[in-house]
């Protein structure tokens, strides 16, 4: 048997809930932070996330949920954040560089920092002097939902040496759940914000009536684009058709499950980002994604055509009709 | 104005009829050999294909539909070919290789011919000593309904010379009909037989109930398998996500329409290849090019465990659960 190790969990959404039942499933205690007090002493009474995943029964002998993140830090030596991008810089102003000195911190974020524009791996670097060799990432295609139904998934687990990503993975398999190890924690960070994005592409160019063949070429000029814009940011060297980089994509921008292709769609059929918003009562990262690619490529200036019209539809205001007539011009 | 060609269109299944409506939509005479007689008086009678796409109108001031084969290639400098695999040997055994000499033939196929494992490219050069440089390919990703409901899809039009390639697309391109010209023929056709099996693979994964997560891992494994095997059976120096490899993939793995998708979910399902086929009455191709595919990789030697689980499920009679459960622990 492995070193107990305590892992600390930090947030209470789908993909945070899904990660505590394959750890505990595990055997492998999880201190558990979810901000809502509610939420904690629920799931402390009746076994199960009351907003989330609802059906999934939490194993309280083994699983310790806890609205105080700096207690849940406290006391584990992995830490894995699985917050909303939108909202880490202020979940985390609690702790301080020493708080999160010596452990390990898996990012399972797929989003943005807004605020920095960095991807969690540079924010966690830059602002808590977290060092590279103890980040990692946990990336699809990995729907919350199919992991909830325990239908046979896989996670690529991404750390700079083998030693954490190997251990984590150990901790995250099991019977429905394969992992694949990789070294690579920009690229697939980077990926699982860029696929965000063009599945909201998706959803725009669905909702205006757009069909299949056209949604292939896009999707394929969308995973050549990822190529391209990872390229100009990290030294890329793996396959993008590997399952962390093209699957993600595919599952997000093809699943019924993904929240931005839905928010795409509600785009497409005319509703204002405002309304679209109320009405899913859900975060689409994608929306803050795009933002904050456009702005980095303002540095690396690769050539992307599908973020430029996301994001001038949801920013700029540009009509979507327009804009996606002016992409399909583009495409091939 | 172009020079005044004469086209002729053999088959009539929805893809001919889609290519139908398309040529005769830019003003081009086409020549339309459908075998059936019934089928043939019909059209002429009431402007639209019994059969397939019916909701199409057909132009009979400009498509002249006719049972006689030999007639039609005779009337015609430009030949498409857009009939399935399967029947390909028998319709054109009618045909001399005097009847087809200087005149271009494009092959819309996406199948291999049975009874000589060669794809449509190398059958008609081999059997009716057609050069490859009046061979062209019209390939996806487009399903014929899309192009009846004219939205916007994408043709790649592939041959060796640029000439003929160039015609052919203005042709076919139009409003709601974007070309791209390539110069790889075989590739494309290959690409085009490969997707087939693959959609029959994504189908009986679906019919087990695995889910999205697996079906993304998949897919980008598929598109992975695609390079592997296309690299070694030619010279191949695209690349393999541009849309005619992988949106061709992603059209027919993920769409609806896809008839191979069907086939696969009823496989998996439990259906026996003989009950599947007598409820879809449709050929389902992908069937027929996993035993070619099969047979031509003997001699490559490509490293295929997809379409080797597809070949096993559907000939060797091995039940799809067990086949299947083999190949997750192979993807990644």
């Amino acid at each position: 048997m492995m070193e107990k190790h305590n892992i600390g969990v930090l947030g209470g959404g789908s993909w945070a809930t899904a990660l505590v039942k394959l750890i505990s499933g595990n055997n492998v205690n999880v201190n558990w932070w979810i901000r809502n007090r509610e939420t904690v002493e629920y799931i402390k009474k009746y076994n199960h996330n009351p907003r989330y995943l609802s059906a999934v029964e939490i194993r309280t002998d083994r699983v310790f949920p806890s609205s105080q993140i700096k207690e849940v830090v406290e006391q584990s030596d992995w830490i894995i954040l699985a917050i909303p991008a939108a909202f880490i810089k202020q979940a985390l102003s609690a702790l301080t560089p020493e708080d999160l000195r010596d452990k390990y911190i898996f990012s399972a974020v797929k989003g943005i920092i807004p605020e920095t524009n960095e991807i969690p791996a540079d924010y966690l670097h830059h602002t808590f002097g977290v060092p590279f060799e103890k980040i990692g990432i946990i990336t699809g295609p990995c729907h919350a939902e199919e992991v909830a139904l325990e239908k046979l998934s896989y996670l690529t687990i991404a750390s700079s040496e083998a030693y954490s990503s190997k251990i984590m993975a150990d901790w995250l398999a099991c019977r429905y759940l394969k992992t694949i190890i990789s070294t690579d924690i920009i690229g697939t960070e980077y990926a699982a914000v860029l696929k965000n994005i063009y599945a909201l592409a998706s959803g725009i160019c669905n909702g205006l009536g757009y069909g299949d063949n056209f949604q292939a070429v896009l999707i394929s000029a969308a995973i050549r684009e990822m190529n391209e814009f990872v390229s100009c940011v990290c030294e890329f060297s793996n396959n993008i058709n590997d399952s962390a980089y093209t699957g993600d994509l595919l599952v997000t921008a093809y699943s019924q499950f993904s929240r931005n292709r839905t928010f795409g769609n509600m785009i497409g059929r005319g509703y204002s980002v405002k309304s679209a918003q109320i009405e899913m009562n859900m975060i689409a990262e994608g929306y803050y994604a795009v933002k904050c690619i456009h702005e980095i490529n303002k540095k690396y200036q690769a050539s992307t055509p599908i973020i430029d019209a996301v994001y001038n539809i949801l920013y700029e205001r540009i009509s979507p009709v327009i804009e996606i007539k002016l992409l399909s011009d583009k495409l091939q």
